[in-house]
């Protein structure tokens, strides 16, 4: 179970704290919906694919939706929004270090598209899917009656790399004390106040993913794709007993981006990953592109009562678990719905 | 690719005609997308699920929305949202007569919902998936800013029953000349005026798929669910140079329910299926619960510039093809959105 980025944009007279308020609750209930699930679902609700296992057969599958006025802002070309669409579910396949196979679309279309923009929106949606070879291969439409926002949501099915063939993907448990944590790339500055940025454009990293596991092995412990912001989705990584710490002075920002901003803003589409033992640097000469990886924390023990994360300035330690959610920085900007 | 049924609750300042023009050319450039996929997707876009071929494993998928003010009027409880949204899905599974596995769910809330309400709608959702032995695994959920719809799109993976383990599902094509056309049940009068009635109540036909394709074996040549309209439905059984004949007198109407009704009210997620042979109605007897089934018309050969549908009344033919779009009856009072 993800949950999309909602604390922007919203001005539908509620504040952010009763917005907060409503969701977690509710995707904890989502993610009771793990219990007592057959054994066959290797990965139920909580993490950033579910996996099941078809006889010896091992798949992954996801879903992801972007709705106009919050993950995009009206106004954003046709292509830029079925790349994002499909891209947000490819970096949930690179957070589970798997392979994309196909997807499928449900589309509601707002009444005033014309017939040349929807059509343009698909073709989008398509293209790129074969270009990633993950065909689209059905979905759903409907209409609108009135201007009500666009909703497009992207369902993803995955399945181990050919190396790892019947092998769990990587999830998001499995960080031990020890650990050190990495992210790939430069964080904050996606969403830029204009709507448009990098969250529009960004590169899944599939296949970086695959390089990692493939030098890592099983020090490879854990990983995420970093969509709701550093601070939140590292305590995810955090075992039950355990804490990440981050350091304030690794942490690589984006271009005229704070550090604040790296560690909430979010929708950076980086992976996120626990490791035993050396991740040199140069590793990333595999990827084939400029993506650097950073050691930026470490997972150690937690003291009852204590953060899931946390971040060291200047020995500080400032709790960080919810950072990503009550920024609202973009909202005014990013907002443009009824 | 499937279409959601929208020609009803249209108010949004475009005529019907507009509507349809819009989206039955973007529905053919979904299925376009069928063209050119890798031969390991066996069905792609255009039937009632995708269907691909994992090495010697074979799975289907599908997708479908159901959208406040559109599929249910604002009001309807919780439990028969959830319940629609699931069932209209477990009808594609049967469509297809394959055997449902598990769900993902994209859920996007009006903020006005109540924390309690929403949860009512997951444990709805969960709790009648685990019933039908088909698991929620994981989805996806965001609020919207304001007042907009409710939103909720629901991903269905399925599997062939172990009597066909790795063989093909029941599509929509397959149909010949000479076969017999029958449907499960009665037509028509599923949505009723004040938006509620069996649309949100059905049965999906998935154990009846099951008993018809293993009684019937290789001479049940296609099916397809009853969504859209009996009209409509069984044109899309026609092959290419096949023309379904309806017998107007033989149409099981459900109660208080004319013939153009039972034609194209839609949403009655019957079968409706073409078989050579006999099929007799007892064979009903196996279902282990009173779902007739009925012969209404045969498959024959179309000439060129005939519809692909017509039905028979008194031995005049008439064009049925469309029929279940033009539909504007039930608009005033199953809308109900912004």
């Amino acid at each position: 179970m993800s949950e999309s980025r909602e604390a922007r944009g919203s001005s539908g007279g509620r504040g952010e704290g009763e917005e907060i308020a409503q969701e977690r609750p509710l995707l904890e209930h989502f993610e009771r919906a793990g219990c007592g699930l057959p054994p066959w679902i290797r990965v139920g609700p909580g993490d950033d694919m579910a996996e099941i296992k078809l006889d010896s057969r091992v798949i992954q599958l996801a879903v992801d939706q972007v709705i106009e006025g919050r993950h995009f802002i009206r106004g954003t070309p046709e292509s830029q929004i079925a790349w994002k669409a499909l891209a947000r579910n490819l970096s949930d396949v690179a957070a589970m270090a798997v392979r994309p196979k196909a997807i499928l679309a449900a589309c509601t279309l707002p009444a005033d598209w014309a017939k040349a923009r929807a059509a343009a929106l698909f073709e989008a949606l398509r293209q790129a899917a074969l270009e990633w070879e993950c065909p689209l291969i059905g979905g759903d439409l409907a209409m609108h009656g009135g201007r009500e926002p666009l909703h497009l949501a992207v369902t993803i099915l995955a399945e181990p790399w050919p190396e790892w063939r019947d092998q769990p993907a990587i999830t998001r448990r499995g960080a031990r004390e020890g650990d050190g944590l990495f992210v790939t790339g430069a964080l904050g500055g996606s969403f830029r106040p204009d709507g448009f940025g990098r969250h529009l454009a960004f590169e899944p990293r599939v296949f970086e993913a695959r390089e990692l596991r493939r030098h890592l092995g099983d020090r490879l412990h854990a990983m995420i794709d970093l969509s709701d912001g550093l601070g939140r989705d590292a305590a995810a990584l955090a075992p039950e007993d355990g804490q990440v710490r981050l350091f304030a002075d690794q942490v690589p920002c984006a271009e005229s981006c704070s550090l604040m901003n790296a560690l909430s803003d979010g929708e950076d589409y980086e992976l996120c990953f626990a490791a035993a033992g050396e991740v040199p640097p140069s590793l990333s000469d595999r990827f084939g592109r400029p993506v650097p990886i950073t050691r930026i924390g470490v997972l150690q023990r937690r003291a009852p009562g204590e953060a899931r994360c946390v971040i060291d300035i200047d020995g500080t330690l400032v709790d960080a678990s919810n950072l990503g959610w009550e920024h609202t920085g973009r909202s005014e900007s990013a907002h443009d719905g009824p």
